[in-house]
């Protein structure tokens, strides 16, 4: 079977669609049940290099409205942006029998009502990954694997380009506006930066999400939104000295028949692991009696983030037609990659050695580590104890663990070191890279 | 339509998962498309109090099997634990044509294989979001929201009981056995805590997580497994004083055709996210291309977030039968809750003032708040500068907003203050706590 996805608006994140369902075609077709397949794009501009080879997709052109109502087309993905010709795309799918994507939370927070009301009355769905926080699967989430919580609180940094601004400012002591501008330079900002500085953003991703923890509708006029551009280096070092981070917080609660939905500056303990969220990161963290707190973090934007999240909701759509469920078992029964003995993996090691505390041990030491290849990127040397013993701490830089073996072999045969020496493994994973 | 569930084994999870069906029926069955039932109960002792009403449960039974073969059960959830009569009732419910939800991590990662083939030739599922971190939804995770991004690697902290006892050995300088003792007492080790401190817990976790993420089947006895019996307090102050913090962490890489599946004690750069996961909470760190990084954090055990788990893969269930997806839009059109006006929302606040430096000035503005109902929780005051204005920074408890705004616009009256009040708030959610 084959499901076929009509994409409109090839800028930054339809380009990173269309890589994703490029480059993870297997994976995507296999979870979707269904070979999905590029049967058209539209765009005001087709001649641009995006980076993406579109010469295979069958329909190429400049009106929306060709795909959707193409009999070809069984998913429209809206992602112009905007709340006017975007709305009229996502309606016309809806009315023409598509399901629809889209990352376009300012036309959901504002026009939700109407369209989701229209996906019901055409037995359609809408879906939205995209929309709030691109590389976190949040709202699948919402309905997936936590269905069956009723969320509580929500406490979410949904802006990437105000939490870069914060943290850098926090990080290199330098005032709003030269952070801004640097960020602009970045492309980490707009040139008009009004939606993500003054909350505004930030503000309809949390109407959208505190309609569905809630199970109530929240308008984007009622949530209570302040932005940072007032926010001063001064601030943020004193709340620093009183243990807290300041952080621009999307908050909602349901408290009991009345709700709270608000965005503004706000102080966050020091120790909060949402304080740890840093630069373009974002994460929503949520709370639910019985399930307690749980957190979401990854990249909350960027071409091939926010594209990810638009091809995981196309494999749903597809999922939905083919009424196949992305659980695929067969990877648990089928071995087809090897396991890299541990002999070959590589790290950076932690070593502690007890010597005998006299001069040349080191070098003894490191002599035979060099000789394995493997090369020491600091060494902590400690007070002799009684009896003249002495611990040792070298870090290494990465090294395979089977020349480590050895090598440690041949330490331990050193009259000088006196005990078994310990080892434990560094991982420099960069949970905060691209 | 009715969906009836029956569930077999009592204990802990079990007790959780009949109390999250019976305290949210309403959000279950609305989001499984069908009347969400709990038909039918076994265990080998139906008479100890488990703090859960069961007397409107028709069927209550000592025997499994008499789920199993009954006609009016449409999924069984496996709740027993181990990897005899769990794996043959597990075969049973699907020979007999039902869905099965488990959180045995044991039993899939052992037995997968067989019990997903298995699965497959009736075509029938088996939901397993229970099973690896408890209150985090990393499983459907996996299959929605994630579903396009081919996961390349994988840090995680997955077993609460390690990471309990490496945080109190790490804040409160205490060794392990004084510790492990401790969390025994306390319920967060079991009296036999082989398979939580040596690793072989998260090894089962990580085993089914790397055959999810990799499309390879991977065996437990092919994982690496280290545990932190043999952590002493001297290696996290070393580790501590070069920049890290000590995690067991479960790692997995996929490595072109090659992957690498290990659990051992890990120093973790400590600005990494994943370094500030205390406690028995638990996180899953993932890295794919084009996504980058993402992260799932939450409690990792317990009655309640497993029992949460279980109900949610009751709900995908439901949903497969009925075919009706877990989205329901009706929260968009429908407001039933009313939003709390901002100045009845209570919180602390950060206030810096700046005022003439000159004696009572503080109890001025100290007095005012005391009328207002504000009280004071710190106060920060700092040299004068130029013209002999001082700012003054005061952190509240708990206040109305509305009061607030009264108070400072009392203060900003004052002769003595200089400038517009800076008004932050704060927030003090525990995202750590229960």
């Amino acid at each position: 079977m084959v499901y076929r996805v009509g994409l409109i608006g090839l800028g930054t994140v339809g380009s990173g669609a269309v890589k994703t369902l490029i480059q993870n075609a297997d994976q995507v077709s296999r979870r979707a049940g269904a070979d999905v397949v590029l049967q058209g794009v539209a765009d005001l501009d087709l001649e641009s290099d995006r980076g993406v080879d579109l010469s295979s997709v069958p329909l190429k052109t400049n009106n929306g409205w060709d795909l959707i109502q193409s009999d070809d087309i069984d998913c429209v993905v809206e992602l112009i942006g905007g709340e006017t010709i975007a709305k009229d795309f996502v309606k016309g799918a809806l009315e023409h029998g598509k399901d629809v994507v889209t990352a376009n939370k300012a036309l959901l927070a504002s026009h939700g009502a109407e369209l989701f009301q229209l996906a019901d009355r055409h037995g359609r769905k809408i879906h939205f990954e995209g929309a709030v926080g691109g590389g976190i699967p949040i709202i699948q989430s919402l309905y997936g694997g936590l269905a069956s919580s009723k969320i509580r609180e929500i406490h979410a940094i949904i802006n990437g380009t105000s939490n870069y601004i914060l943290t850098k400012m926090d990080e290199d002591d330098r005032p709003f506006q030269t952070v801004l501008k640097e960020a602009q330079e970045l492309g980490y900002a707009e040139l008009d930066p009004t939606y993500d500085v003054e909350g505004i953003d930030a503000a309809h991703k949390l109407a959208l999400l505190a309609s569905i923890c809630f199970g109530t509708r929240v308008d984007l006029k009622q949530v209570y939104t302040r932005g940072i551009s007032d926010i001063t280096i001064e601030d943020i070092h004193f709340g620093a000295r009183l243990g807290y981070r300041l952080k621009l917080l999307a908050i909602a609660k349901d408290l009991n028949g009345e709700i709270e939905v608000r965005v503004h500056p706000t102080f966050v303990p020091a120790r909060q692991i949402l304080a740890s969220v840093r630069g373009v990161f974002n994460a929503v963290s949520m709370y639910a009696e019985g399930l307690g707190s749980t957190m979401l973090y990854g990249r909350g934007a960027g071409d091939l983030p926010t594209g990810a999240a638009v091809v995981s909701d196309i494999i749903q759509c597809a999922q939905d037609k083919t009424s196949r469920r992305a659980i695929d078992y067969s990877n648990f029964y089928t071995p087809v990659k090897a396991v890299r003995p541990m002999s070959e993996v590589e790290t950076e090691y932690y070593l502690r050695f007890l010597v005998q505390d006299n001069p040349g041990v080191l070098s003894k030491i490191a002599g035979i580590l060099g000789g394995r290849n493997i090369s020491i990127l600091s060494v902590l040397q400690t007070e002799p104890s009684q009896n003249n013993q002495c611990p040792v701490v070298i870090m290494t830089h990465e090294a395979k663990e089977g020349n480590l073996m050895q090598a440690l072999e041949e330490i331990h045969a050193l009259d000088v070191v006196l005990a078994e020496t310990k080892v434990i493994r560094i991982e420099k994973m960069d949970t905060a890279r691209a």
